[in-house]
């Protein structure tokens, strides 16, 4: 608890695109959020609409009764909001970011206009040219146990995706510290089929995704761009790295499976001890961090529902390659947990403040 | 259709230990199947219960009022029976597959029990000595597109487990090509909760998978020693590999997706044309193999419910690296298809029959 | 098995609409079958696509290799296909039935259009002029287990509805011998999500249906029109009852559970004697429909994949209410497999021929 | 926000048994309450262990680190704790109840060994004399929408049960208003499987209940005696209802429909009227208790972790009988939630406290 003298000041808060599964789960955070108020929540969909009818299920929070959807306008969005949040397709949301930033409104981003500093390689992953270049030497890829510092600053973050966020949290600090060769990772991915959002394709009926697993995306899904650019940063070299996404039948959840070779200094069961420190080192203090013991390993289901990420690491004494696991909820860790958990970074609020559930 | 002429005359079968679930999938494909009559069903569990009484979707289909569960003896299943299928636990089945074989009964074993030539092997990974070595050296490996000619004349078939079944079929063709380096071969695979057997343990609860991905057996599950026997004897050298199985909240279905890097000959676009040749050359003519084209992506809901198994590849442009597919069903192709598959092998019926739904 | 003097000729088949999940069913169902030679599959949608592209599970099963699927056309079906079924829209499978009744073609129809004996009750649930009343007192509301001689010189067979099998199969026995009085029924029913089509509707996504039971329908889903026909016929008046469908994250399978008042004959622990025994007689020698004892009670896991539905009671000894259950595959007897015993019955090959499994 | 001043402190509480879904549930609920210390949680089986490692996910709250299961003592629970939550298997929740309440500790249990005043109904239904009748009288019925004085002043609060809450909040203003005839009421209700609780049963693995539904306790379930006695408690006399659960494949969530005739007043359109004013008058300031309109239904998914139900009504124009609907989450609404909405009342806090999420 805070006291009255330290205590912030609430900020007003916008999400613009608040009817997908993403822009839901933050709606539902940030009206629970007690130095957030909501102010406004944009869909063009549900225009007019209050919140109750759209989501019957926060009907009863606090606040709720004045809250309606509203087209998305810009101009109303600056005079009524601090921070704006935005749960939009990649491409529309460089449409919103540049007039709100430009007009002074913080922007926290969930698609993945500003993930990529590279525009070759976004037009490369996303198959257009980027949307507003110039906006990228604003942008912070909002990883916050990463990027703390530049995030408390930010005017523009760009919230990691879904996929990265289980593979970058692991492996990271084992590459900063030269404890794994990154060209030799091999993720493996499996996801919620929220993570394909809530739109009526075929593929997501729940016909054809009950008692069904595949892959898809192989070889180059989109989310490969940001884990490839920040394996990158932290190896301070061009790295390639394999990901191979899947769809399994939940609603929410990834588990990601990891294999990389260690470099010749973490070799072997004291290369192993290396390995631990580096984690613990990282993240022992990290509120949303939970590393787990020899003994335990990663099940979405003590993730879902939170902002944590499990990670755990096993040794492969025959093979000699390190075993990296983690487990996050993909709408939260993965999507509106982080971009709350930034938004808390850049007011100065307790980073944990309205994430502990 | 066959003619009368050559019509084969019917085999009489015994199940031993048909309670659990690979054993009623046997028991519906060994009812359903044109030339065998099932004579003995064996559950200590279920002693003198009716077969409709136990799985009560049986109970119409032709020969099920006879049908009733008995106590395992020696005697009763080599009077009444010229194959035994054992669908027992490892350890147990060797204790079966002693006096059945001695006795002139042909056995198709079901459990890992006779799958590992090396005694050494199996007790590493299975943590008891060997029941009964004496009687490895009579056992066929039972992987129908790799062995058809000893199973054809083999007395003991020790039937695949359902993890190897998936990884080998896509790579053996390939290893034995000499197109991929077997020892860089990393594997993943999703198992359906049929998996884990029909056993009361608190991991299995329905509210304890359901929403539910998780890793088990990391680094050295016990079907990784068959794994890396078959892959050994392809490659020609003792090859270690990595595999890391996950349970995922479906019935049936295991998706297998494997990262390996192509032999020098291999890599490249060029290289992809042999590996297409190679696979299509092993597999074109077989009945239960399905080899996806490059837009095609395999699915469990696509195989579960049959015998088939569902293979695509596509080469990594930017890894360099081979990524191999798999689906199968664990219960059929996996399990108690497959050896009905070697039964029709080992007696002379088409390969496909009692197979194909 | 047939002798070859008592064979009777294989049935040339086609199904007009074969895309959707019934339809798909069907295609399964009539490939299997050892007297139909499926020779007509058509659907605007996948126009020229062979079977094994759009369903992948089905390219290995005999004659799979021949069949495409083309534009629906009067002419073609009537040329290749002595028998079509019908897995259509209702509205649009009267537009097909016409012209092949008209042109001598036996028709099989799944959908709704024939199904309710009078125009005006098919406009007030259908909500459009019955779109070929000329045609209605051609059909037979095609129960197998109830109009058997009437279906076996059918020209156009209305197959019945999902729900309407699972209400009336229980019930009609006990209606006619005057065991309960058919207006005091209270029918609740659950069915898997295949029973809402293959269409890409958000209602119908993975994520809205997973972790989701909602009824729909209340108070007059359209199937209450047959099912009250069937009642009203059996009853000899006009009878109004309560139907109340759910939707309940499975792929397949119905449960119905029934309330009623006993008649004062029925009622009481002697009344409920009579009531088995009406049951008994019955369905005794049906080979599709199971009467489970006191002790045991249905499942939809029971029945799903099979064409059987299972039937059990309860006298409630406190309300003296009978309770009335069932459990079926909506797509098997509660569609498709209904359908070709109702083939089978036509064409006068054993009831049980190709539904065996 | 309450100030200062008024503020309540905060208060020491127990949990009994927290190793079940409902204990789980609840050790969550406590732990994040403003208002509550969790001082001691008991369990046998994890006597010694820490929160964390029993409940991963809980392991990051405010307070987990100090947790630690222990086994339970009496004395124990009467230094520590003011008021104590049991989570036991009936029977064995009397055993502690006694001596705690005593001791001078509020019990709120939410077992059923307080639930049935008449210890001769308790026999009848849960198979064994009541173990502890001198403690009756003592006992409040705690729905808190209809005994909200009573259970401000209680020593022992008796939480309904999980179906008796979804059945009893819609039907009983209509009962008590003489609106509805409450022996005519046929209540179907559909529940989760966390609702048969963690253990280890062959019926509630995995493989058993996805794509299973199934009737369960048909005609005299456990929870019909509290159902009955509040429905009879409302109407002035005894009632028997009907009473029909069934077990659907969700982790969460119960879905109850019920047919019941109306009384003379209440019959036709105008008696609509009556209906909708009887329920809009019980409930409408009420937080828990959501009124659908005429164009809505209830589905468990908006539900689903919060402390809501969800009520709809419709009348059967053609039956004449109305329908009443709705829909909690079983482990809230049904259990905990409402466990602690009741503490709240105990305690003087507002009734929504540590309810909203």
């Amino acid at each position: 608890m805070l006291s009255e003298a330290q205590s912030p000041k609430p900020v007003r808060v916008a999400i613009v695109g608040a009817s997908g599964y993403s822009g839901e789960e933050l709606v539902k955070l940030l009206m629970l959020h007690p130095l957030v108020q909501l102010t406004v929540l944009t869909s063009r969909q549900y225009d007019g609409r209050s919140l109750g009818e759209v989501f019957p299920r926060f009907a009863g929070l606090p606040g709720a009764s004045n809250l309606r959807f509203q087209s998305p306008e810009i101009q109303a969005i600056l005079d009524q909001a601090e921070v704006a949040f935005l749960a939009l397709p990649h491409g529309v949301a460089a449409e919103f970011a540049e007039p709100l930033v430009a007009g002074g409104c913080q922007v926290i981003d969930l698609s993945a206009d500003f993930r990529i500093h590279d525009p070759e390689v976004y037009q490369q992953f996303y198959g257009a040219a980027h949307p507003a270049p110039e906006l990228l030497a604003k942008a912070v890829y909002g990883l916050p146990e990463w990027r703390r510092e530049a995030i408390a600053s930010a005017s523009l973050i760009a919230s990691p995706g879904c996929y990265p966020t289980s593979i970058l949290l692991p492996s990271l600090p084992l590459i900063r510290d030269q404890l794994i060769q990154p060209s030799t990772l091999v993720a493996n991915s499996l996801s919620g089929v929220s993570g394909a959002g809530r739109k009526a394709d075929l593929p997501y009926l729940f016909v054809e995704c009950n008692e069904s697993v595949r892959p898809y995306g192989v070889t180059m899904h989109r989310h490969l761009a940001e884990i490839e650019q920040e394996i990158s940063l932290a190896a301070g070299s061009d790295t390639v790295v394999q990901f191979t996404p899947h769809l399994i039948p939940v609603n929410r959840g990834i588990l990601t499976t990891m294999s990389v070779a260690p470099t010749q200094q973490a070799a072997g069961q004291d290369g192993l001890k290396l390995i631990e420190r580096s984690l613990r080192e990282a993240y022992q203090s990290e509120p949303f961090v939970r590393l787990l013991g020899q003994e335990s390993l990663p099940d979405t289901k003590h993730v879902v529902g939170t902002n944590q990420i499990e990670i755990a690491w096993r040794l492969d004494a025959r093979s000699g390659r390190l075993m990296l696991m983690s487990a996050e909820d993909n709408l939260l860790k993965g999507a509106g947990g982080q971009a709350v958990q930034s938004l808390n970074i850049l007011r100065g609020f307790p980073e944990t403040m309205g994430l502990l559930f």
